[in-house]
């Protein structure tokens, strides 16, 4: 029997969730810095892009662009990152970020630059319903 | 008439050629502290992962596999790092990084983190031959 998807708890606390797609569930970090979504293959026991089976695979990418494709809509950034890291929480997951000129790591990275701010609790609900609207969740 | 495919100079003068794939040139960044895969779609006019037409959208992914499969099996690392960020240089392209527990960066990103370390001639050559011979470049 196969062990059954469970998030990294350390993804659950810096996020909320959004919604879940055909492979990923999408989580939204909880930093008003940054326009930022989180996929998560809802699979166990993945670490790697390249564990991923090859029709997963597909629909990973596929994923990652609509969730580019959301955040561009939503924000209009300068430029979108997209990252794949896992040395800290090794639980294979795709970062998507809008980006814009002047933000506040700009032009470098997000990951390890400086701390999360949180949403207030009426921003980040209105930010999290306007992505499961353009995701246009199944 | 379209544009024909220019690699921009700041990432020629970081890196030196591996080899081109179907879709991407792959360049290997000059810095000793990571081994450090590049790709570049040889397409003009490409800045964001959605600008890619579908198809090589598909192509670009496989290659990013096989480029993450070239570094495991050639280095044995901690994790394979994937970004795609374009914040400095616009041009679009994919880093597909070896990390190891403890590397210069470790455990943040390498995208910022210090200046790079050049290799020196006989180790770029050595391990330059040993990326052609392990993507089995077409």
């Amino acid at each position: 029997m196969t062990a059954p998807f469970t998030l990294d708890p350390r993804l659950a606390s810096d996020t909320v969730p959004v919604c879940d797609l055909p492979l990923c569930r999408v989580l939204l970090m909880n930093d008003a810095r940054f326009p930022w979504l989180i996929l998560v293959p809802a699979r166990p026991d993945l670490y790697e892009i390249t564990d991923l089976a090859p029709n997963d695979r597909l629909i990973l990418w596929d994923e990652v662009t609509r969730a580019s494709n959301c955040l561009r809509d939503a924000f209009a950034p300068t430029k979108i990152n997209i990252g794949a890291l896992g040395n800290i929480v090794r639980q294979l997951h795709v970062h998507v970020v809008a980006r814009f000129d002047g933000d506040a790591a700009w032009p470098g990275p997000v990951w390890g630059a400086g701390m999360a701010e949180p949403y207030d609790d009426g921003t980040l609900d209105t930010i999290r319903q306007r992505m499961v609207t353009v995701l246009g969740a199944d």
